[in-house]
């Protein structure tokens, strides 16, 4: 199942034919490829190369790890992730290694690092999706996860399989178009809110 | 001039050769161009769909937009940045537009846009240097930024020149090997900070 987008203009394939699937195979996913995965977060630019991008991995061929990582999930979340290869925690640094100081582009750069890590993984044939619905708290204790550093999201990742394996109403979700607002109000010019014209050439 | 990363193991040749210059020619960006890169940005994933990014933009090819944009910029970042073709400003919603509640996610949501963008660039031939280094009071002023909106970063895009056309201390910056933490500092399983070592199979 292909759900590319439907672009105003042409863009790379990765970016157009990247989505978040909530069907998937429960196969083991390589190691290479989660090696490759990871690498590809590790590469992002961040503010001061301070890269404040860390991650908790657990991957299904490991029953017990992936089954603590599965709990630190929303309810809702676990009936499609359990048949996730690999279910990751993100975390961000709080604050600057050089000096101590609040760091208000962690988020914003764990987020760059991301980017790269999915994109990566649909090079691979590999699909991810993220998730906001977790029990940061748990995540937080199960893993030790120091003070400094924030717990945001999981991410499932996963082979792509049939719709059909989902329940409703996640299987009528699940093959709906991807909607975006119109490129006319995220890119303004001159003046907030005022949408950038470009004189076309 | 490359700057591919040396990396552990391989990854795609966008995510491998995108970083982040300060030489560039000055020539004017084709409208093309930059629309696929705010394309690639606006189908980014997010929480709740929410979308939270946004751009504002200026190019070289009106010279008062460009100045105003330009001013906005830290002094250090203006000396390179004066040879970009388009700087841009990023934003951030802080609440969802389905509630009015914080958004937690809205800079990492930020982030996963502007790699797209990022990427996307680089895929069309044309390189992105982010800055945390700007006047965030006079880019709210300039462009009337609403308070709901966070502002955090400008992003130059510009074709790559020669770093001889640097001064000194950006040209010897510029030819630095690309460097970052080993893989093992910022992927763990079990426990925050045990490295994840797979079992390959």
């Amino acid at each position: 199942m292909s759900k590319e987008a439907q672009t105003s203009v042409p863009i790379h394939e990765l970016v157009a034919n990247r989505w978040s699937p909530r069907a998937f195979t429960g196969e083991t996913m390589p190691v290479a490829s989660l090696k490759r995965v990871l690498e590809a977060a590790r590469w992002a630019p961040s503010c001061f190369n301070e890269q404040p991008w860390r991650f908790i991995v657990a991957t299904n061929d490991d029953e017990a790890a992936f089954a603590r990582a599965l709990g630190c999930l929303n309810e809702s979340n676990q009936r499609w992730a359990k048949k996730a290869s690999a279910l990751l925690f993100t975390a961000a640094k709080k604050t600057f290694a050089r000096d101590g100081k609040p760091n208000r582009y962690a988020l914003h750069d764990l987020g760059l690092a991301v980017e790269n890590l999915v994109l990566q993984a649909l090079a691979d044939g590999w699909h991810a999706h993220q998730m906001a619905g977790i029990d940061a708290g748990a995540v937080r204790e199960r893993y030790a996860v120091p003070e400094d550093f924030e717990t945001l999201t999981a991410i499932a990742l996963g082979k792509l399989a049939d719709p059909a394996t989902l329940p409703e109403p996640l299987r009528e979700r699940e093959q709906k178009p991807r909607e975006r607002l119109p490129l006319s109000d995220i890119a303004f010019a001159g003046r907030f809110g005022d949408t950038w014209t470009p004189r076309d050439p």
